[in-house]
């Protein structure tokens, strides 16, 4: 309803047509948003079996609805495995998608950061690395509206020749003539809240291990802070007016309260809210989907990763009339 | 010279001769401190080909040392990654483990957990993970006297079928029957460091990616709280009680001040300071290094190989005289 009222976003609800509808006559706005009936649910510990055990939920319907066209994007708050594993088997990858990874951003500075893969692919191949680049450099564009996103690997050792197989291997891939995707380089862990690239790109095990442990070493630091500040004499004075300045702080590091993340690479846009996200957090989740499907994310991606292929010349149906200045031959 | 002076560690000092008695004569100690002079030191980029470039360095005699057995266990200051490719290549991996790995303690209350491996195996298999899991629990029991050790997999998700396939591998071998190994099961990025284990295991990749992230989160949780804090006009009185407060803080939770690594499963004790270590540091890892040396850590971690190895009845030489109650037929 907030998205809806507030910022104009065409919401469509999906769920118990008569708990949503008692619900919506709660608020005053009966007949104001359209409901379409799931009978079923995902439950919050569902895996990744939901999408096979459920194919009436409410995730699974509403998928149903981007698949024939009545609606662009999907907001859920629900289990993200369920959520991912619903709408991997229900949307389809898009064509020339090996894997769909999760973005999150990371609250740094002086920018956020883009996080891909946060948990959708946890045995990924180097060149399903390489395609996260080109779906992290679509997304910063348009969510953070950075025109060319400087992409960095997650990986141990910055040195070209350090990391794991999968790194090493990718760090090759991405080193190479790869048009649309400004990559700078390897990261280590230690760089990931510096702000120093717009889309960190890692496997979907690593970028889980690592999001959930910003999280625990955030929480961490605010209750060992908030001990060390409580016990001075003088600080103590303070301690109410800081209580409530530490708890905005942890609230804006914590990425699971600070956003959820977004399914890409799927035939539709996901938007995966947190799930103890109350209206505000909904309501912009909704207008991120919206913006999302606005800014074309679903077709970004596709052209990013035409432009990315090594066969894309053959495959051109029309050669372009004008090719530019032929490359010289001593640079080859 | 502290640790020899006030902890009573015998300490050899291998370096430069001519540059290491000048700084012993600066501090009246010449004679007092055994010097064993190397023409070479790695330096502090020198990565994993320092092993085969650098024989003479400083930590390579200082393994031959042990070799020889005229020392028992190595500290060095210099970079990780020389110094574990230089001491895997001279101490060789202990009869029976398939790959080192690096410990480390991370800073968790109630009490400190071990994480293991920190980076010095970056592409591991299922049982080199579960071989981890002996190491770090003979680790934990001579370096933080817990009679018992908690062993957890860092993974994602809790379920034993979630996780990528190292680690779903990992959770059967870890699962089964493990003499000497007390596997309570899987642990997320967020477990970290809520001290709910005594020992963490997690391949070298995965393992140096989380710890760097923990002290990237520690130091830009420490900088907010501080711009935080610093914002509020009362809270300005108590600035610079608490800049002390938290400096100490950060100290405390970032692992690298805290106390740099040990290689575990070489013939040989390896203990790793962080580079930029003062007096006490070095001398915390002297005793450190002579603790696990007499608590004969090589040997325990032998004899909890030989414990968990399947075949370990074939092999002995010598049968138990008094085998114990013979097992129940029915249980097999």
């Amino acid at each position: 309803m907030a998205a809806a009222r507030e910022h104009g976003v065409r919401v469509v609800l999906v769920g118990h047509a008569r708990r949503v509808r008692d619900l919506l006559r709660g608020h005053d706005a009966l007949g104001e948003i359209p409901i379409v009936h799931a009978e079923d649910a995902l439950a919050m510990d569902e895996g990744a079996l939901a999408g096979w055990r459920r194919p009436r939920s409410s995730v699974a319907i509403a998928c149903h609805l981007i698949r024939r066209g009545h609606a662009a994007a999907l907001v859920s708050a629900g289990s993200t495995g369920g959520v991912v594993a619903t709408s991997r088997l229900r949307l389809r990858g898009q064509p020339g998608v090996m894997r769909p990874a999760l973005a999150v951003v990371l609250p740094t500075r002086p920018r956020p950061t883009v996080l891909l893969d946060a948990g959708a692919t946890a045995d990924a191949k180097p060149e399903m690395l390489v395609q996260f680049a080109t779906l992290g450099t679509a997304y910063a564009r348009i969510r953070l509206g950075v025109a060319a996103p400087r992409v960095g690997l997650l990986t141990i050792g910055e040195e070209a020749g350090k990391g794991n197989k999968l790194t090493r291997r990718a760090h090759e891939l991405l080193s190479g003539d790869l048009p649309g995707v400004d990559f700078i380089g390897n990261l280590e862990g230690g760089d990931l809240l510096a702000g120093a690239v717009d889309v960190v790109v890692t496997d979907g095990f690593t970028g889980n291990v690592a999001l959930k442990t910003v999280e625990g070493a955030v929480r961490m630091a605010v209750t060992e802070m908030r001990a060390a500040i409580g016990s001075g004499l003088l600080a103590r004075a303070a301690t109410l007016l800081q209580r409530r300045q530490l708890r905005r702080l942890r609230d804006r590091l914590d990425p699971e309260t600070h956003g959820g993340g977004v399914l890409l690479g799927l035939n539709g846009t996901v938007v995966i809210a947190h799930g103890a996200s109350r209206a505000p957090a909904i309501s912009s989740a909704c207008v991120l989907a919206r913006d999302l499907a606005a800014g074309r994310i679903v077709e970004q991606i596709g052209e990013g990763l035409a432009a990315t292929r090594p066969n894309r010349f053959s495959r051109r149906p029309h050669p372009d009339p004008d090719p530019g200045p032929s490359p010289d031959p001593s640079d080859l």
